[in-house]
């Protein structure tokens, strides 16, 4: 793809670059954003950036509801779009040389170097710059740290190399920003009060009840070596500037540590007391202290997350950066949260929480997480029932619908085909339900929130099928499937199996645990269920063996993307939109999705036909897509795709394969990678409460090795030349091994097989 | 239906009531528009109204290019919605009694009349007043005079019943407007000058290189009574007060003249001259004898056009309100203009140009005025042949793509699944070029314009269906049919029906015009056009006997209108969009609106069959719809609906059918009892260029007759208990009644049939 590229150098724990990509900034700053879970933001340089940039600082769980804008409003959208909104810009250090702002837009640099150090959570860069008056070497450290999560921590130091006379850093706390996606400019904060060190905003009105967020951020700033400093406050602005006088080879240092609290946990009036009083607590220890401490907690994060493969840095890179990131933005610590699609690194999209929680994201952290942090985003949707009954209302429907995009649980997106037609979304919830109750064995779920919400969504899809007296079946028409390159199909294949699989695995567990749930399904409603049940319709064909994707999709015009114009891709910038829907051409997986879903359900012939089928007419232009991919052309032997796949997963963001990373990391795809590899190349399965794997080992890989959680058990599962399985702790437990079951006490090890 | 509202008297001629709608006084407002196709305005009062109500006044083709705001944007979007804006008030007079400000809202008032002369097209209103100092009588009387399109003329009076004090009257020119759908309340004015009794206005600038309109109004106030006047101007205001001393039996009067010139005619600096100079000339006949020539140039154009309908005053009132709103937008006069969809009587849709205008509009246009009218509103399509290119190319196809909403051809629709796919209003263009030469047998347009016309829409015919190897069977996925309430559908019978109709016309008219166009087809490209023509697929059911709608039609849950609950109707009010789309309602005549159109190609019992099928489901909520139920009703004996339908199209906003009147009329559908009466009722047609005739009379109506034009005849249709048919200018002609062939030179008359 002629548009792939590549920034950072390779390297196994680090994005590193000598390079300052001038045109690319914002892909840079996307690929260098820090957070910690609490907050987060893209890597903007310190002293600002005069050429193209996205400054961008975020919060969790703060946002704000824009009034829905459409060209024709239709009954059932909702009435605002939940945006996450750029929040206060606390880096900020402004630096003059003798009144000379400097820029590294247009100022001559040279040593430039930044690097994001993804084991310590640490983004450092430093850079020579030449004025006329002097030659002056800065270098920059900073984090959020996880051990303090409303701290964040900014180290500036400069060394004169040449020259003298002054150098004025001016420290600030901005809060004059814009959300980019914001219509008509509008600003979404209004200033409570700016004082000396602090700023507090809070978020503008809005019509529509949702609560006004208030932030404040109090900073303090150490100098080392001798300045004047002066503190200055203008609309949402407080600052501090220190006049450094220096010579050659004066060393100077500004640190700057800034505390942010909001009235999710602080109520306005109280929140620069207790600032200050966290800010007293930070000063108890130093700031090489507080780093350590930060360093260390990402360093007992890898102790399990790791997967570390050798042989392909390339590969390395790419894994650990989307766990990186994907830990920066949520580690399961404040159950009031999700995992937004950009995290702390864009503003796109909008919205926390999407069904790729569910899809995507839930069985990492059943991996590598207690259980508990899982429950905890299972009963962040169980929490959101009545919301989601309001969504189905909202469409004339029964039971529970579950949101395209929310924070709230009220549907939040304003697309017609996406908002009222990608309905499958509400299967994944159920989805999650069985995942985590098979992964763990935890029934207390599922008998008490979990029946309640897969009732709420049976009655959903018992009420949106309809029954065709024609076909003398039911159907289910108007819906977008995973691929939402077609919007507003009839009979999507994914679709109407995840609505049956919902309705049959509610009865199955509604009447396995009916004496001890509060639900309550009548007779005569689980007779119409089963009777969907019985005649439900999904297209196929015989002749080619194929699950067919919707209705009329072998109408089309069916050709490879090897046909197409690499110039084309990707398809969503280039084409027109009708061209899109009418081409054959497959956003994500779609009927694969199911397939990977529902595994066991299908036939090895099955999946290959199908995979063969659709995998050459898929684009993969949503991230989601390519670790499906992966995972199932493994479990096929078609090791060459599945590495491909893997590849495109893994390094998705870091080679900027949808050219779109400049908006932000796809953060909630960032588990694919982790997916291919622990249920793709390793073909970990977990199905019936059994736990196998028949792992092969890529060519190019000399060994790859992960842990896993799994019922209480800490494994360790290591593939080189061969297939070595260590119980770290807890019960010994049987595990299977290319089909041959085994009891793991110790060690288990196995050669491995082709 | 249980939302149907009739705020005005039956009167054939009128528009009267003696009641203040204080609740509906939008309806009120829509239903008492004025127009003289230069610029009109809607039923406001002149004193205001403190209540909910909307303020419009709009002149003809100034409008305002708005930035598309969507959730999402989809390539091929275009850059802005086209608004028709708002304009400046200028029939103001504020009135106060003693310093109390009169307001209908909220006075007590009794003697309230109104009244819109539609013969005449007089709008008046008088009420008698209450206060605590005084009774007075007010009467006001306006008119947008059709002798001189720039001149207004309000005419006030006032009778004191009782009491004595003062009268104050504040005349305005107010450019103090809003669009009440523009995005975040944007006023789209800027001020230019504002003198004494004058205001000069510019649009805002816009970032989409359409020019920017600039109006001056001018006004001259004249005082009947003891008057003290006085001049003032504000920002975007100029005032004129009148203070009147009266007493007991007084009678005092101010006459107000308008003259209101735009940047469309005049360059911004000489306006305010040209209108001084306007003004002047008025001024040389008294504005009784305005009055006068306002008033015989409507019964003038009433002479040709009116229906008359006797014993059936609701019907006869339905179609002379449609007429003559429809005369007041449109009257041929200004060949840069089109029909917007609701003329001077509100803001909502936007655009100036629909493909109604070559569906509903051109045969009422070649049957009442010079042929010279319908040949303009076909070289407007041909003066936007490079923009209907540029909207092809827009969606990556080859060809001409005409707009489902314009001001200058390009599209400025932004609904993907308008914009992008209802494409079928591309035949309609072409299918008014063969309405245009088959009824006037002129045949100069085809052989030039027209057939470069034909062509470009041929070619983007050719380039949008797609070749189904599987059925081996050209195709077309992805299109809205008439029907707006199914979106994205594939094979949608009648656009798959005109699209081939085109290109057979397109081949038919090159290959008879070849050596006389400057049009060059190939023959390989003419190849496979016809390859196209021979293998398109039809989606059809030969069980039922029906065309299918498209595709899957047949596979919804099928049931009629009338099992509907009636509080749930209309459905686009009550139904979420999901329900809609999903459900087998039509919105407007699909499958029926091809059979109208290609009459000829089918059996009556293809006729009968298809129409008992669809008209059932059909809810007729585009207003476009009943018409044409009316017309195939009619020719299939089902003489009930068919006068249910007229019904329904002439009497649309006056009783509110779509309950949405409150936004403005259905302008471009107020063709359609027309076409009812003439191409139903009486069954004209003009197939093969042969006149005839099959009318049949209803049963509750004694008479109706029309004139129409036709080949440089006049002819005068009489349906009583016999068809009279009068030639009253023009050589001799065949007509064909009741399907027998005659010559009529004269008078024919033939008994009527059952």
């Amino acid at each position: 793809m002629e548009h792939l590229k590549r920034l950072f150098d390779i390297n196994p724990w680090k994005l590193a670059t000598n390079e300052l990509h001038h045109s690319d900034i914002r892909l840079q700053e996307s690929l260098t954003s820090t957070g910690n879970g609490y907050m987060g933001m893209r890597g903007n340089f310190e002293e600002g950036f005069g050429g193209d940039n996205h400054q961008g600082t975020y919060i969790a769980g703060v946002w704000y509801p824009d009034k829905t804008r459409v060209g024709w409003w239709k009954n059932g959208y909702p009435d605002y779009f939940g945006k996450v909104i750029n929040a206060i810009n606390f880096i900020g250090m402004d630096i003059f040389i003798n009144d000379h702002q400097i820029d590294l837009n247009t100022d001559t640099v040279s040593d430039f170097y930044q690097e994001l150090d993804m084991e310590h959570g640490m983004l450092s860069r430093h850079f020579t710059i030449e004025t006329s008056d002097m030659t002056v070497k800065f270098s920059f450290k900073r984090f959020l740290s996880l051990t303090v999560k409303e701290l964040g921590v900014i180290r500036m130091t400069a060394e004169v190399i040449k020259g003298s006379g002054s150098i004025k850093v001016v420290s600030k706390l901005d809060n004059n920003v814009h959300n980019e996606d914001s219509n008509y400019d509008e600003m979404f904060w209004e200033e409570i009060a700016v004082g000396e060190g602090f700023v507090t905003a809070k978020t503008i009105p809005n019509n529509f009840d949702i609560e006004q967020f208030t932030l404040t951020a109090l900073m303090e700033n150490h100098a080392t070596g001798t300045a004047i400093s002066h503190k200055e406050t203008a609309a949402f602005l407080a600052t501090e500037s220190f006049i450094f006088d220096v010579k050659e080879h004066d060393h100077i240092a500004l640190e700057k540590q800034v505390i942010i609290v909001t009235s999710r946990d602080i109520e306005e009036s109280k929140q620069l007391e207790v600032a200050t009083s966290l800010m007293k607590e930070v000063n108890e220890l130093s700031l090489d202290e507080h780093q350590t401490n930060h360093a260390l907690a990402w360093e007992k994060r890898w102790e399990i997350a790791d997967v570390v493969i050798e042989g392909d840095d390339e590969a390395q890179q790419g894994i650990r950066f989307n766990l990186f990131q994907l830990f920066s933005t949520y580690y399961g610590e404040d159950e009031r949260l999700n995992i937004g699609p950009k995290g702390f690194t864009g503003e796109k999209y909008g919205g926390a929480t999407y069904w790729d929680t569910e899809a995507y994201a839930v069985p990492l952290y059943l991996a590598l997480a207690d259980p508990s942090v899982t429950k905890n985003l299972l009963k962040y949707r169980h929490n959101q029932l009545p919301q989601a009954h309001h969504n189905a209302r909202q469409q004339g429907l029964k039971g529970a619908l579950y949101p395209m995009v929310t924070f709230t649980g009220v549907e939040c997106h304003n697309e017609w085909e996406i908002t009222f037609e990608e309905i499958h979304r509400n299967g994944s919830i159920a989805y999650a339900i069985y995942n985590y109750t098979n992964y763990t064995g935890d029934t207390s779920y599922i008998k008490q929130e979990g029946l309640e919400v897969l009732t709420e969504i049976s009655r959903f899809w018992a009420d949106r099928v309809h029954y065709s007296k024609r076909n003398k079946q039911y159907m289910m028409h108007g819906v977008t499937g995973p691929n939402e390159y077609e919007n507003n199909v009839n009979n999507n294949w994914y679709t109407n199996y995840i609505a049956i699989w919902v309705l049959k695995y509610t009865l199955e567990n509604y009447r396995r645990y009916q004496q001890e749930t509060a639900v309550q399904i009548s007779e005569e409603e689980m007779a119409h269920w089963e009777d969907i049940i019985a005649n439900m319709y999904f297209p196929k064909d015989d002749e080619l063996g194929v699950f067919v994707q919707h209705d009329t999709f072998l109408d089309k015009e069916l050709i490879p993307v090897t046909d197409l114009d690499p110039k084309d891709v990707p398809l969503n910038q280039n084409w027109s939109w009708d061209h899109i829907l009418r081409s054959c051409f497959i956003k994500q997986a779609d009927v694969l999705q199911g397939i990977y879903y529902f595994n066991n359900d299908f036939t090895m012939e099955e999946k290959r036909r199908n995979f063969e089928f659709y995998e050459p007419m898929t684009v993969h232009e949503s991230s989601l897509s390519p670790c499906i991919h992966s995972i199932l052309a493994a479990e096929l032997g078609m090791e060459e795709k599945a590495v491909e796949m893997y590849q495109r997963t893994a390094r998705l963001d870091l080679d900027n394969y949808n050219n779109d990373t400049e908006d932000g990391l796809h953060i909630t795809s960032m588990t694919g990678s982790w997916l291919a590899i622990v249920q793709g190349f390793a073909q970990m399965k977990t199905y019936d409460e059994t736990l196998s794997f028949s792992p092969f080992l890529p060519k190019k890989w000399s060994k790859y090795a992960f842990h896993i959680n799994y019922r209480g058990r800490l494994l360790h599962v290591l593939i080189d030349s061969q297939v070595t399985i260590t119980l770290l702790s807890g019960e010994p437990i049987d595990v299977t091994i290319y089909n041959k079951e085994q009891h793991l006490t110790d060690t288990l090890t196995v050669a491995i097989e082709a």
